[in-house]
């Protein structure tokens, strides 16, 4: 992540007036231009500046959001779509200026089919919104990115979270889109049938684009059962390597584990601190077992094997729900008792993901570079994936301060894609991880400013994110 | 799948005239302009007529392909990627003749990670030699579409085949791509990291495109531990409903089944004929469980109480692998059995795909057609999917006859399309049908065209299939 990612578009100022005119006559109230509302819908939850849009509508239906799209379109005006801002990397700040569309109010459950194991929903749905919904029909949705984000906001950064290691990310749990395009038609992507070779998967080229390659106006997803039981362990290990060992060796077992979760030493101390727990401060896993009462013991047992193998020490193990949740309690928290390790510091979340052999290396890697470097920033890893975050806690108005984690940063990101990792496993590029994007996937952008060049000629969508035109 | 939606276009016959030159220049023998060659790389599988490619180069690396490229862009001269040729819509058929480029030589597994369980190989590589590559490593590559095809060709088509209930499908299976575009320049989609969100999700837009957007030279791909036990089962069904409701029973209790099959009546009749079977000739559940011998045994028991449930009949279960063999015999053969029917008729294998919930309806009202309109036609069906197939068994030399089976095929796609299907779960579009794929999809085809005018403005990569430009 850097600051100079942040750069201010070449902004469009008679065309934004016009368009300001014109949305205040077609919305009325549900179109807003006061100070508060724009800077709500420009923050960046990271210390990244904020570049406020010039008007909010709050759009109900997908007619609206053709309006939106046509009027912006005829007048080459920008629109940033927003979810609830829970994105880390900038990616609903308004670049160029332009219009925010605020899905807050289009939070319907379209429909549920629970046959085939499917709903679809518009996109200002939260996640728990969604899954309070569904709780009488003994299905849920699984992703869980941490916050309480909107579900048009996680397919479009791509999100996955601490189960995405059972049930994937939001690529392989988004069957169908419908969005508006540039013309402001709307389209669908695909249907219901659970698999299809129709044609260029539009769906997946869409999930991850950042809004910038159209609007999601809803989202079929697939579901699933509600396991007949959970079970939920925790186990302490003497360092990071026999803790990503044990990891590695669960994967390639197969054990389809639901969660599991590293947190390192620093953020056991963090968590223990912050949630009065008596956790050994060494690297711990937190895992969870999806199943029928069988199914769960026998994860949980040839878990235990492994991690036994690996000298774990302490393993608990429960399938009561009220101990599972006192179990897990330093993993629900980690971020909360994070930021009370510095409560003064600004908190800075961010991820990379490698290849799972690499793990390890990777982390142990980032807690000498941590250490040199002279930073706070525990560690919080979704490792059956490989993916792990840092919460890095700095004094972001003191510039050198700011460099320091820049170039720290920077290395962070060199080690993972040294390892043939990614720049981010989950979090998107928005503004923040461009520069390290062009570094993973070179020529490969030419490929995605094509696209973008073919979908959104005037760059209109999210125009300043992901890379430079 | 029509024979009208072959079209030939138009041929630029001055560039092909310089590029077989300059091609013989570069590759001497390993570029061929003989008639059995170029009859041999435009055979369709099916009764839609052969479109030849005017050369082809049989390359051995990804700088032969750029060269390839660079050849034929420089003179706007088509190219069409061929694996083995087991494609079923046409998708290999040089529509606007030009080049068509043979995978056969760049056959090489490149990497196994065998800790990350992945590997990397070139496009030539088949299904068959892969799994025997790996066999030493304890992993294997799980997608089966019936044919040993490419893993070129299944990347293109995003085939599937028996197992993806379990293991999904290409878009699922592949990581990342390298892929030289129209500009002659290869580009890596991705890495090795299990999940990314950098950027647009260029690996599942090239999975699928059939060759229209570029030229596939590496796939990584996902592996699975080889299951340490394999269990089989058979049992047949009152009718088609019963069947289909305890499939959907299965997939909803989420048991995990790796295969679960199902052939209709006539399916079962021409398997008894072909294979010396005694099978019920009944609606007939073909399943395969992987896991340990603990968890195949509960997964037989789960799944023999529900099929009881729908009143199952001669619920035969076996772990032991000969045994298994001989269960499975019928499904394996099934499309011989169902050639041998009527050995003197053409065969045309076509599928379609319903959420799971349609999925007895959609078969029982095509089973009625086929007997209204007076079809020999079995079917077979990875039923956990909501996916099946017909093979068609036709005079297709005889006017009256293809009309009526093109009529028949027409009404079978509404009829998936009607229930918020697809008109292909894994064969692709191709040529056969793209007027399906255009009623399916509609408004979303203008955006897969501005994506190929995109990515291949001059219309180069396997033109003619589809979508018309």
């Amino acid at each position: 992540m850097s600051r100079k990612d942040v750069v201010a578009g070449i902004r469009n100022e008679e065309g934004i007036s016009t368009v300001l005119d014109l949305l205040k006559q077609s919305f009325g109230e549900r179109f807003q231009t006061g100070q508060s509302f724009r800077e709500q819908h420009a923050h960046t939850t990271t210390y990244l500046p904020a570049q406020l849009p010039d008007g909010v509508v709050f759009v109900e239906s997908a007619e609206d959001v053709k309006t939106v799209v046509r009027t912006c379109a005829q007048h080459k005006v920008p629109m940033v779509p927003f979810g609830v801002g829970s994105s880390l990397e900038g990616q609903v700040n308004a670049a160029h200026g332009g219009i925010s569309i605020d899905f807050t109010r289009m939070d319907k459950v379209l429909e549920v089919n629970a046959e085939d194991l499917d709903c679809t929903v518009q996109p200002g749905v939260t996640r728990e919104a969604l899954n309070t919904y569904l709780r009488d029909t003994g299905l849920f949705f699984p992703i869980d990115p941490g916050a309480n984000a909107s579900i048009g906001g996680m397919a479009s950064t791509r999100a996955s979270g601490t189960n995405a290691v059972r049930y994937g990310t939001m690529k392989d749990n988004v069957m169908a889109l419908t969005v508006v395009t540039a013309n402001g038609e709307e389209i669908r992507t695909a249907h219901r049938a659970r698999k299809s070779s129709a044609g260029y998967d539009l769906t997946r080229l869409f999930v991850g684009a950042e809004g910038t390659l159209g609007v999601i106006t809803s989202i079929t997803l697939k579901l699933q059962g509600i396991p007949e039981k959970i079970g939920g362990g925790v186990c302490a290990f003497a360092d990071v390597k026999s803790a990503c060992d044990a990891v590695i060796m669960t994967i390639q077992m197969g054990i389809p584990v639901a969660r599991i979760e590293l947190l390192d030493a620093m953020q056991v101390r963090a968590c223990n601190a912050y949630s009065n727990l008596s956790l050994p401060e060494r690297p711990t896993l937190f895992l969870e077992f999806h199943g029928t009462e069988q199914t769960v013991a026998l994860q949980a047992q040839q878990f235990a094997a492994i991690a036994e193998e690996y000298g774990a020490e302490d393993l608990r193990f429960t399938s009561d729900p009220q101990e599972r949740a006192q179990l897990w309690k330093a993993r629900h928290n980690a971020y909360w008792a994070g930021r009370a390790l510095a409560p003064e510091l600004a908190g800075l979340s961010t991820d990379v993901c490698v290849p799972i052999s690499k793990l390890a290396e990777c982390v142990a890697e980032t807690q000498a570079d941590i250490a040199e470097t002279g930073l706070l920033a525990p560690i919080v890893g979704h490792v059956g994936d490989g993916n792990f975050h840092l919460l890095i806690l700095f004094d972001d108005k003191d510039a050198e301060n700011v460099d320091k984690v820049e170039a720290f940063m920077a290395r962070l990101n060199e080690r993972a894609l040294a390892m043939d990792g990614t720049c981010t496993g989950e979090h998107g590029v928005g503004q923040g991880k461009m520069s390290y994007l062009e570094a993973e996937l070179g020529g490969a952008l030419d490929v995605m400013r094509q696209v973008k060049r073919g979908l959104d000629p005037d760059n209109l969508f999210n125009p300043g994110k992901i890379f430079r035109l």
